[in-house]
């Protein structure tokens, strides 16, 4: 069986980490199999961490330290965003993760989170495959 | 429904990032579902994100800048590409990538990229999985 | 048809990389699909890549340069890992790879790899998913 659904998302902040584990839980109407979640946005990211306010703010302060703001980027010339996209390519665009029993099969720390990295913006839009049976 | 397919490459530098949107979708015969997309090598890398030159110069030198080269390698002792492999640790080997109406379901500004890391090459091997229906 | 399996793993050091390759193959059994292959904690890695020894040393060299101990983490008041953790952020908790013939589709010089980032540790669990025919 496949099902696809798609899940929207506002972001308010030019970087925000959101939490997507109960709203994807929700939507799962199988009870084993697959999730396939991707983000259709070049300026965004899916990961899978624990949830917790300081790892989130250490996980922002990396990015910020891996992709440099004293260089010049090219792509700055054409939409002021180079950075966003450099933490994106970084990142992943998607996670495919296992369902048991009705739910995603996370570990007891783990969530899913969405990566907003070049937000405020509306309508960001997550591409949900389920298969499964 | 499982159907599973190849995409060869051939590389003509070292560093080389190449568009195969069109390429798999042309290879697409199933309505929805989604694409496993593997390269079978260990210095390529997947990934998606928008197809603008400026950015993916970024993107090169991002990577040049991560794996640097004033360290010394142990895997260059063996075959002098550690760098190579160690930028595609840092990205994937992988994408899973959802199908919607005969097509990837990306968004407006994203393409499929196949990464060159050491290159020239010939013969590149990408295992595509598709399952749907 | 949908294969769920549990594969444990005992590390015995701070950062261990453990090649699973052989593992999987023996608990793949159909001939044909994907298999998702999902640590179920958030301070280890699933890659894929080459198993040299020289390579993999280079790798945590790597991961120890780009996720630096010069910084202050905010993690670390919580629970004395946040390193562990964005190293895991970096990489991937995740891989979703083809199989053929009843074993892995991989190349020549590649090798799955689970990671441990915050060992040594009993009972690390990768929630396994076969997707196929």
């Amino acid at each position: 069986m496949i099902i696809q659904k798609s899940l929207k998302l506002n972001t308010s902040k030019n970087f925000e980490i959101i939490d997507i584990t109960s709203a994807i839980n929700d939507l799962i109407d199988i009870d084993n199999g697959i999730i396939s979640i991707f983000s259709r946005h070049s300026t965004t990211a899916i990961v899978v961490n624990e949830n917790e306010s300081g790892l989130l703010s250490d996980f922002e302060f990396m990015l910020e330290n891996l992709v440099q703001d004293k260089f010049t980027y090219e792509h700055d010339r054409i939409d002021n965003n180079a950075r966003s996209h450099l933490k994106s390519f970084l990142l992943s665009s998607s996670e495919c993760l296992p369902i048991r029993n009705s739910r995603l099969d996370l570990g007891t720390w783990q969530s899913v989170f969405f990566v907003e990295l070049d937000g405020p913006r509306s309508n960001r839009t997550l591409s949900l495959t389920i298969i499964g049976e």
